[in-house]
């Protein structure tokens, strides 16, 4: 039988509200085992980008990143955002690393292609290092993950936090029974501000016919029933509180 | 026979100059077996605080680190300076990782305290983590260390990097023998402007007397001596050439 794992994926309102990210990393700090935990950042770096005057470009809620939005990018999250989370977990003696796709060649991407629009500086994931992440684990460290990649020619790349956190959960698979977990701002999936206690893919089929499952939230889930039929035992999907229970969030099975 | 281990310091222009950065990168890069590098950040910090309209505060050289001053400065040294100095060390093959003293504990501090000059969030140096950067040399990665540390208690420090290159030098001496290099940006230590091949402890005395040796100078050679005393084996001072070669440079000895 395989160990566990926990995977946790943060965005919204946790990473950027410093008392709910404080009690977040408090219950996170109380998880026994082995655990990742993923973070972007996006809010923050904008509301950076603002502040020496650069007007943070979105397309579909996706982020354009050029060279300055990507200096901001790399400073926010793997600086000031990734520190936050390592020091505060710290004093919460759960002894955590921070690591970027660049920090031992941990995340390889190449430059998304351009086809109707130009993303800038933004990643595809090639491969995960799981060597580092399997040694930092048996260090009893844990690895706080931001999202950014890098194509080992001396380019970092923005890259999609929920992208990150599955491919590390898919390939991590392969030597532990992986559970995964999105944390972001509503209890899990709504069907008429009704959560969605489970959700399997042909429900999942259904619920984008009926526009129930629609915009942002499908490549999200695409990314999910893609993480399951690839290994990886079980995926929830809630606010931070299912890290502490998943009585309230979206199962998803196959 | 101990192992050997190098540790180099950057400071000033090697780190404010894109190019001169990539050449030395470059070169460290072709070092062969184990070495650390440590970093700060200064004046690229300032350049940020500026244009976020924050006016930096410095009393006698020596940075005073308000909290937005801080976030600056984890922004630069932890996000920009250490992730730009690992993708580039990696397109360069030489495998690193970045760390500050938050990621696996590695620099334990308490703030300065408040004598004549309250320096905020600066931190003086308590413990290293030595098993950390033993077990990351040990998987033929270099670290690459930026200058923060903290307290356990949730705070991150603004710290001194000449500091944190000597306390690791010294602690990791007990493990390996040592070669320490400050790099900076004149050839040396100078004497009406001619470079002093090689210093003791009675030419320092003199040369302080003689008032050669000055200000700014005086910490940064007290900590070298100290170093020497305290286990480690060789320490040069010198610009960002002395990696390939320690011909025109200034020698410490005791």
């Amino acid at each position: 039988m395989k160990d566990k794992l926990l995977v946790v994926k943060i965005g919204g309102s946790i990473i950027e509200n410093d008392s709910i990210l404080n009690d977040f990393l408090k219950s996170f700090s109380k998880i026994k085992g082995r655990k990742i935990l993923v973070h972007g950042g996006g809010k923050i770096a904008s509301s950076f980008l603002k502040k020496i005057g650069i007007v943070p470009k979105l397309i579909e809620g996706r982020r354009i990143t050029d060279k300055n939005t990507l200096d901001v990018v790399i400073m926010t999250y793997a600086g000031l955002l990734n520190k936050k989370i390592v020091s505060t977990l710290q004093k919460y003696n759960c002894n955590s690393l921070g690591l970027s796709g660049s920090d031992g060649n941990l995340i390889l991407a190449k430059k998304r292609r351009v086809e109707k629009i130009d993303y800038g500086f933004v990643g595809d994931i090639e491969k995960i290092n799981t060597n580092l992440l399997d040694e930092i684990i048996n260090m009893k460290i844990c690895p706080i993950i931001c999202s950014l990649s890098h194509d080992k020619k001396g380019q970092i790349f923005n890259t999609n936090a929920d992208s990150i956190a599955s491919k590390i959960s898919i390939e991590l698979s392969k030597r532990f029974d992986v559970t995964l977990k999105y944390c972001f701002d509503k209890p899990g999936l709504l069907s008429n501000n009704n959560l969605i206690n489970s959700i399997n893919t042909s429900d999942y089929k259904n619920l984008i016919e009926k526009n129930i499952i629609k915009d942002g939230m499908i490549p999200k889930i695409d990314n999910c029933f893609y993480a399951l039929k690839n290994g990886v035992n079980e995926i929830f999907i809630g606010n931070h509180n299912i890290i502490k229970s998943i009585k309230n969030c979206t199962t998803l099975t196959l």
